[in-house]
């Protein structure tokens, strides 16, 4: 379903196909690149299943980047055909002057976007991508991958950390991990998924071809926005949907903003997936009122989205609703296609003992852990080093075997010789009513090496000083950790959203 | 669950690495033989798991067999250890004396049989199977296959046309197909299955690892009566059990049998899914009644047991019970991790027409498929011919893909050049009110090259005369099917209740 659209499997799957024939008559075969620059359309659906047919590989663009980023991608990828998005246009017309790739273009014009003007003239050097897909063979006979192993899709890395890192993901882990989220969801056939994860995420987490084999219902959804969401969710019955924790608040920014109309009512429990982030207790609380159940889900791209799952416990929704929230923080057990989860001293390469509080890096290993990074041997070796891939996330395990993220291992702080989470800070400080978003890193110090500096930034209506803050952390953390500055700041994003530490560091640095 | 008996998953987890370490250090190891005779206990359980985890290859024992094909099973297996529920010890033992294996032998003594005693002394030879497990490592370093395509068991074909043949499984189909299961029966994590299906029968398809996989109940179940069955259901709010038509009969009988007494009510819908023959229309409506959903399957013992489904559309709903009936009679679709399922004609290989009248062969390709016959490359070779697993059973492809039976190869009757479907003429006399159990083959006919007869069991309290069913063939069938005579007669089974059609082949020759 995508607006008015209605397509059944029949169709979707001729569309795939006259897809993957067009792209094998344009000479697109094993292993080229086909990038796309999509919102969450049926356009962006075809490519999941149209690309990987005609034996190519799906290079997901995200539509919030910069033309320098995506020209880079552009160019690393390699790629043959670009298919665009006409919102999109402007900034990829932009990459394209920078990029040294040539693709061929192909324009999507959504009727659902709203700057759609029908039969507007194409831009110079680009083909409609309808037109072109409709002049494909339905009974195209589609190429099935050689070796299982083989590429499906490449995904940049939002590089929150350096230099984007192309993760290539083959056939076998995305079909295990599309059966995992079936597992994970409980999705019984015939489900209703509401697209609010963006597809150019880690493939939507594998949900494009997860919810095809459970006869489910893809509805699609131009952009995130309280209106469209909630009437899908009453109009359609949708049973899930998956995002980032910013979408909660989109949703519950309903019942916020109109105080005199009362929260939508849903007609039955809807499942809501969040990752990146541990869901707080006061939108946990909030989402259940509304009729959502919130599981937290943890991965990345390198792992096909999410692999481990904060697998809930019936007796657990007896308990008081911090201790819920606290339990519902951790990131949890392996998804049931992922063979190995554990969190190892990366210099023994030994588990860390079930303790709650010995550090240790989130390792991963078996079916749904990624090929390599494209053209970065190096990089690749690293990730894989004593034959684990290594996440970079440091973490503890608790007794149940649980685990738990407390930092990367680049935002680990070092104060005379003590480990000081910057999550654990952050944590801390979430808590204070006036915070609305906080970033803790290390700041050199002459006596101790590293201590914590904070930066804050305020909700609209609110304000709070440095002694406040400092005197709120005193009060809940152990006296090395609270943070020796508070500096109050806009603070640096990608444009998924997540927090850019080394952004802050370099800020540091050339103070 | 096993009675009073109760078992986490921990302890489950550790019994089964207590039977791996003891089975590695009695030496057996990878591509060793390891047979179990036991009922649907918690020892066939761990036998699933403990036994693949020391490397060892599973034959599961119809409990049912004869001593000489147990002999012949025993010995064709290279059986190394041999697991004995004390119910069957006695055949067992006759077995031993024909074979020439001479495997270490355990005997398990369960609470839950009726002849257990308990402190009584253990036959010579065996030793006692739970002190076995206890003196096991429950630490032991479990071995995963070396390929995920080794053998994972081996299970004999009931010879309904032959000698048994050792059906190999790998471990990739059985992962796969177990997580098939649960996409079949939409089975949300903590699911309670009861255990009416067989476990020795096709590894009980596949069920002891698919509920584990979503953290379900297994309800062990020793024999299949009504009174356990259905305190099980309402005990334990069973929601999926599985078993031949014969088993919905045990069900159903109680309501029969006790007319005063109200049909037993579930709280929930239960999902029974049956294969082996099409559900009959009255039993449908009979289980809908008592507040089950039966789902047809379809497979054999080289595909892992069901692989086929006959997916159920929800508009069907609202269609009279006859036409319902009939669309349940068809097979279906291909289960999700079965690549290929087609109807093809053997001697093309060309997929016959959906048409629904065209005979072909089923036949499969996949993940799901057996490695092969045990020692019998020969008809391994056969089976696989052409690329395709042939399956030896007759069927039509309707305009919706489905598939439906309509004999065995081996049991269609050509007459006067027309191919005659031996279970479309079961089906007419199976609607007769006399008919309990009928069977239809090719007798010789000097006219027609063959002709149909039919063997006929009717019901206790009711008869026919074969001039009655004649015409009652007459009345709904063509007249070239209408068979010739009609012999009253107990009908030859296996002992899993498959109709032997060779026996009636071969008493018909000695006529």
């Amino acid at each position: 379903m995508h607006g008015q659209q209605r397509w059944n499997y029949q169709q979707f799957y001729d569309r795939s196909r006259q897809l993957a024939s067009q792209l094998h008559h344009q000479g697109i075969g094993r292993g080229d690149t086909v990038s796309a620059m999509l919102a969450n359309t049926p356009a962006m659906l075809e490519c999941h299943y149209g690309v990987p047919m005609s034996g190519a590989v799906l290079h997901s663009i995200n539509t919030r980047l910069d033309a320098t980023t995506i020209a880079y991608q552009l160019d690393h990828a390699e790629t043959k055909v670009l298919v665009v998005d006409a919102e999109f246009l402007e900034v990829a017309q932009e990459a394209l002057t920078q990029a040294n790739a040539d693709p061929k273009l192909l324009l999507y014009c959504d009727p659902e976007w709203k700057g759609f003007k029908p039969g507007a003239a194409l831009p110079a050097g680009y083909e409609d991508y309808n037109a072109f897909v409709e002049l494909g063979q339905k009974d195209f006979n589609w190429l099935q991958p050689v070796d299982e192993w083989d590429a499906i899709s490449i995904n940049y890395t939002s590089g929150t950390t350096g230099n984007p890192k192309g993760v290539v993901c083959h056939h076998r882990g995305a079909y295990l991990l599309a059966l995992g989220n079936v597992f994970t969801a409980d999705m019984p056939k015939h489900s209703v998924y509401l697209w609010t994860l963006p597809m150019f995420h880690c493939n939507g987490w594998c949900f494009p071809w997860t919810i095809s084999a459970i006869y489910g219902t893809h509805i699609c959804l131009r952009q995130v926005r309280p209106e469209p969401v909630w009437a899908a969710l009453n109009e359609h019955n949708v049973t899930l949907l998956c995002g980032a924790p910013v979408v909660m608040d989109i949703i519950l920014s309903v019942c916020e903003e109109n105080a005199d109309i009362p929260t939508p009512s849903l007609a039955h429990r809807v499942e809501f997936f969040t990752a990146a982030a541990p869901p707080p207790e006061r939108t946990l609380a909030r989402m259940k009122n509304a009729g959502f159940n919130v599981t937290h889900l943890y991965g990345l791209a390198e792992v096909y989205g999410p692999a481990v799952v904060n697998e809930w416990h019936r007796e657990w929704d007896t308990l008081p609703a911090g201790e819920q929230a606290a339990l519902k923080a951790r990131q949890g057990v392996r998804y049931l296609p992922l063979e190995s989860l554990d969190v190892l001293d990366p210099s023994t390469m030994k588990p860390v003992p079930c303790d709650g509080t010995t550090l240790g890096e989130v390792m991963f290993r078996g079916n749904v852990v990624m090929k390599g990074y494209f053209k970065n041997p190096q990089a690749t070796e690293e990730a894989f080093k004593d034959g684990w891939f290594h996440s970079g996330d440091l973490a503890v395990k608790h007794p149940d075997g649980y685990i738990q993220l407390k930092d990367r291992s680049k935002d680990i702080i070092i104060s005379g010789g003590e480990n000081i989470s910057s999550i654990e800070i952050e944590e801390v400080l979430y808590k204070h009513p006036a915070v609305a978003v906080v970033a803790v890193v290390a700041i050199p110090d002459d006596k101790w090496g590293e201590a914590p500096i904070a930066f804050v930034e305020c909700h609209n209506d609110k304000t709070a000083s440095a002694e406040e803050l400092r005197s709120w952390c005193r009060e809940n953390l152990a006296g090395f950790k609270v943070p020796k500055h508070f500096v109050f700041t806009q603070i640096p994003r990608t444009p998924t959203g997540k927090i850019q530490k080394y952004q802050l560091r370099v800020q540091l640095k050339k103070q």
